[in-house]
């Protein structure tokens, strides 16, 4: 049995890209359809397209579209201002991984052609490897962490990690998917993941299209049935991963790892090799996303809390390593030491 | 400084009880005025009143209410008919223990008048003691508490244990209250407190009435900030602690406890003796209340899920006393090994 995604949430049209607006689901599957790079950046400052994969994607898409529309009489001035919009796309989001290394990626192909044209060329070649390469990374992923997981299975997750946050098969929600392709039993529990709930929204959305039983809980519950035996093993997507193993990821997922360390239940990082930065020795030296406290105070626009209240809004938290089972990537599952595992895959990169 | 408490969560009017409607706040300050004992087991139930020493003192009141309106012949035909009040008040909701205690209580009143009327005034009266004595313990506890708050700390606190919750000072914002009052500079961090939001709407309310600092946090940014240094202590109410410490309180207490000990930052209980339980030997007897999953999946009436997705809602969860650094009660602060400490502070009782 193969599962067949209908939905694709970043799609490249030849001179537009197509983005399935995140911010609107589950209550309605809304398109965005640009040719205009600072649309894609405001998708992806606002969430409409999120998820750390999906974000390198959309990214490089946006390159793209800026490239298609710079006018340049030589290659060094048509370089000038392609910095800008990259600039401009760097600028958006500062905790994934995946966002600067297409970036990277894409700036090298920015190097290779002579002409002005040629160089366009490349560039959006290079924006659709990098998508390719992200969707089948996921594949590859997702069936070396099913090999992680047993008939019977009750997984808990955070965040959506789905084909929605990838384009592909998704990290955390595609080892399940793929398990349960398998013919293997599995139910996922979810966590909301407040504040801006991509738990509730689009993993139940995602789990319910890929017919696996789904239980919503709030994030406060997760110790709950972690600590009676609901769950048997943790899984989450990650943002960006240190030389060292820990893990950036959204906000909530530390208190997972501590909690599932503490009752004896494996927790898994599931995430393509280009959500690791190895330039980064520990997670201390991570960026962390403070977003607004508007979305602490408010949930679709309805106030929770008292007028003029304060309220913080990390975006992220890092998991230390110690606290990590396994790391699963599309080159194998990385255990500890990290720093090891880490070093020979990146290196073979 | 003494701290003027300007609002009344429950008040005696005679022949009538008027209850501040927690459901509508901070947005709306409205009262229920009633004369019926199944409009105030309505409120229990909705959380209209909530919070352990609250729930005790109004179920007590809903009893008395219902004793004024038994028409009985006989003291025997009385008791028959009170019988019926105490099980509605009993029903309501099943984890606090203070409600419980409150119903032993008013049982024993209503066993020591000669007539009808006697009866009645007894039970009247014991309503109000419960109620002035639950208010004088947390004073007494509030007292005890804010010795451990040193100049300068901030506290992270879950759920609301203010005076809504007490109708006296509160317990363990009411030992926050009280370190304010002293003059020591503190902080409050307040975990919203999903489902109900009891801390962004609460808690938030109550530490600006008090003039307190306060940040709102969602519940998954609680290890994060103790991660990160940010919280000299964890400081959280109960309803129903067990012989041994092991105590029952909001759904994430559980979670926050953990967290404090991997994190080395004290954790601390704050409750009146009438939360303990000591004929409960261990948290694992202690009955979860499981409330609707519409709570999970709506907030304030507004869909977050999509549609026909299971959720589960547990309203409490257990904490293992070795999570607990200390308990704050009016009658001291009881440290390991519990089970002692406990049983001399309820033994003097």
């Amino acid at each position: 049995m193969e599962h067949q995604i209908t939905y694709a949430p970043i799609e490249w049209l030849g001179d537009k890209v197509r983005l399935l607006d995140q911010t609107r689901l589950p209550g309605e599957e809304i398109y965005i359809e640009t040719d205009d790079y600072r649309v894609v950046a405001e998708a992806i400052k606002e969430l409409k397209v999120r998820g750390a994969p999906a974000i390198g994607i959309a990214g490089a898409y946006g390159v793209a579209l800026g490239a298609l529309k710079i006018e340049a009489a030589s290659p060094e001035e048509f370089r000038a201002r392609l910095a800008e919009v990259i600039s401009t796309i760097a600028g958006t989001r500062p905790t994934a991984r995946n966002l600067f290394g297409a970036l990277e990626y894409l700036q090298k192909a920015a190097q290779t052609g002579k002409s002005v044209a040629q160089i366009r060329n490349n560039i959006i070649a290079a924006a659709i490897t990098i998508h390719e390469e992200e969707a089948a990374a996921t594949h590859k992923l997702s069936e070396y962490g099913a090999e992680l997981i047993q008939d019977g299975d009750t997984i808990l997750t955070h965040c959506n990690t789905g084909p929605l946050a990838t384009t592909g098969y998704g990290t955390a929600l595609g080892v399940i998917i793929r398990a349960h392709e398998q013919g293997k039993i599995v139910k996922v529990f979810a966590d909301e993941t407040r504040p801006l709930l991509q738990g509730a929204r689009l993993t139940c959305w995602e789990a319910q299209k890929a017919g696996i039983p789904v239980t919503l809980i709030t994030d406060s519950m997760a110790g709950y049935f972690l600590n009676r035996g609901y769950i048997n093993s943790v899984i989450t997507g990650a943002d960006r991963i240190a030389a060292n193993g820990d893990t950036a990821n959204k906000i909530g997922t530390y208190s997972l790892a501590v909690l599932a360390k503490e009752n004896g239940v494996p927790f898994y990082i599931a995430a393509p090799t280009t959500t690791i930065d190895p330039c980064i020795v520990t997670g201390a030296q991570i960026p962390i996303e403070q977003r607004s406290p508007d979305e602490v105070t408010h949930v679709q626009g309805v106030s929770l809390a008292p007028a003029g209240v304060a309220a913080a809004n990390p975006a992220f938290d890092v998991t230390p390593h110690k606290y990590i089972t396994a790391i699963i990537t599309e080159k194998g599952i990385i255990r500890k030491p990290y720093k090891a595992g880490i070093k020979s895959i990146t290196s073979v990169a």
